[in-house]
């Protein structure tokens, strides 16, 4: 990258988002990584990325690194990328995503696990999918993927990366379990999509518990 | 209007409004819109309304217009007035309204379908509906329509403004799917019905959900 | 009262806790009311309370006026009384309570109606009961008694009175569909067993929707 | 302890986590209470603890004291230890514990009835699991014992202890109806262990309520 200012923008605006996203209560217990597309001028740096186990009520650029296409640290901070970091690379070939958020919000967690027998969660009817980019109408369906959870990150980004390339409208899946990931064409984008999904989820999980939804009109 | 300044006043009443509806968790996503009218004296100019697409986490008064009863813009803003304007158009036509809240809670979103094949919410054995002007007792029974959704806001104004032109004590209505629409004499007031509005949904939520509710004495 | 700065201590102390209660979420839509008792040599002032209507976000020193034993106002600040003034005069009567506080929690409105029927809520079983004064044993039986609901407050007090003098370790009753009453010997006090109530009253509800809590050992 | 200094510095770590738990609405009522084991050096004070009766809303570095491994008071502050102070002694003698925190959520305070006549609460298929000490796939089991609340804590350490002795992964247990006891190896390993038990709980308190979880993979 040009000049350090220029990554501190970038490790700033990833930090606040992952501050804010401890505050929603969707990130306890150092869980969580977060991570934002560089430009093509900034290669062989492709993204940064928060570090390994950090608590996420505090965390600031410090706690922010470069990695390249294969993972590997660029800078000279010392830090260890996110335990996922292969996750996010895999985000950042099969789509167009700026930025990749990943959250372990109550609601992900629980529906990741009760709806996984179906394989995905389909959505519907709620005006909130306007929320998300391309969609027209709360008519239209988004579909969340869920995964099983693994410990092996290559070998789960290996099984998801075909399920998105070229999927309409995708902008988030779940690990069984695990939690959420979301993205967008840049952090303000992905920051939104996570929101819409966060009180989609919500919605889908009442619903889903009580069963008595009518259908979308 | 006649100054900036008065402009700038009912702009930033406005906006605090609305960052408060964010802080309670009943605007996700850009979602939500806000408008309050202005004084006959600033005609052609109808009210002030938030623009579209705007984070109300900090939305200020730079992201308020104001527009005319075709919902025309009429500053020098180059802002896009919500895309549900025509919805608060319809009720400063049918109603006194002296402003109009669009939130959506959870409360509101989930109960808007789950009640929807009743037509209506009807409220009534809980004290906080005094809450609501002219409302004198916790016995009074107050409705809450609920309306199938659409993205034609001008055909929902049409179907929905004959059903609240002279309905006694109705400050509200329900988009199923999509949120609760509130308002009030003024900012205030509306504030308050809002307020009172969500806790009452709650409280119905939680009822319906368990079925076990008294009546009312 | 001798001077004006104490009032104004008394004043501070009330709406602090006013406010604290608003952000707990249990004083929506400018309900819910707040009293201290003042000391003998102030009579014929007997307590401080809150003026009726106020939003308690953002109530301070300026909302609260004293009153005497018929809930006439002392002072010249040209504010009306809380409408519910009649049960605080009464609860200053019956009881040793040094403040009353009156909110309306979800769990309190909820359970005040779902419980009606059989009269009072019976906790037992819970550690934090211990957080009320003279229960010393989580295995201590705790009785809030549950009125119906009225707008004539004198007939409630009237109704009411007879069935707190010389109940045992009584700080406490619900109005159905109305909220919470709780008192305490001070102001601190009564904070604190507001605190527990609302805790033991989320844990009850949420064991009487699902039915499987064992009995206290 | 060497120094007042040092003292200083391990109580304002303790009343920091004491007030970040009460944030999170786990410390209702004055109810709670935490300690820190000192370095080998201080002999013969064991540990820090805080006082009885103390709101952990403001609780600073003036309301913990130091203990013995009797839990007699070492210092000149004229403070009651809490109440429980022998079920922390009891895990600095059967643990290696640097920080006790005893907290009581909904969820803790909930599951501990519900599920007590198991004996325990088995936490298994989670990825958050991994943020335990030693942790390594959300596949491991996690065992949380439930033993019976009682108001004679000595009795109650000399019940637990034995279980507790060599149970591998072990940060935590509930009392019944009472709340939870978690530890780690410093006050922010301490930290991140109640904070993954306490989403660990809610996830397992929906999961149980509603029953339909699949099988971890």
């Amino acid at each position: 990258m040009d000049t350090y200012s220029e990554f501190k923008w970038y490790a700033d605006q990833l930090a606040e988002v992952a501050r804010w996203a401890y505050r929603n209560g969707w990130a306890p217990g150092t869980s969580t990584n977060y991570s934002m597309r560089l430009p093509c001028k900034a290669a062989p740096a492709l993204c940064v990325i928060t570090s390994s186990g950090v608590d996420k009520e505090t965390i600031d650029s410090n706690h922010v690194l470069t990695v390249d296409c294969h993972g590997q640290p660029l800078g000279e901070e010392n830090l260890t990328p996110s335990a996922e970091t292969a996750l996010h690379l895999m985000l950042y070939r099969a789509t167009e995503a700026g930025a990749v958020l990943h959250t372990h919000s109550l609601a992900a967690t629980l529906l990741s696990r009760t709806a996984q027998s179906q394989g995905h969660l389909t959505i519907s009817g709620w005006e909130l999918l306007k929320g998300l980019e391309g969609v027209t109408s709360h008519q239209n369906e988004v579909s969340l993927p869920i995964f099983s959870n693994s410990q092996d990150m290559e070998g789960l980004a290996t099984l998801i990366e075909p399920r998105l390339v070229a999927a309409p409208r995708c902008y988030g899946f779940l690990l069984s379990g695990h939690g959420l990931y979301v993205w967008g064409k840049d952090i303000w984008a992905a920051k939104r999509h996570l929101e819409v999904f966060e009180f989609l989820l919500q919605c889908e999980r009442e619903v889903r518990s009580y069963g008595n939804a009518t259908s979308p009109r």
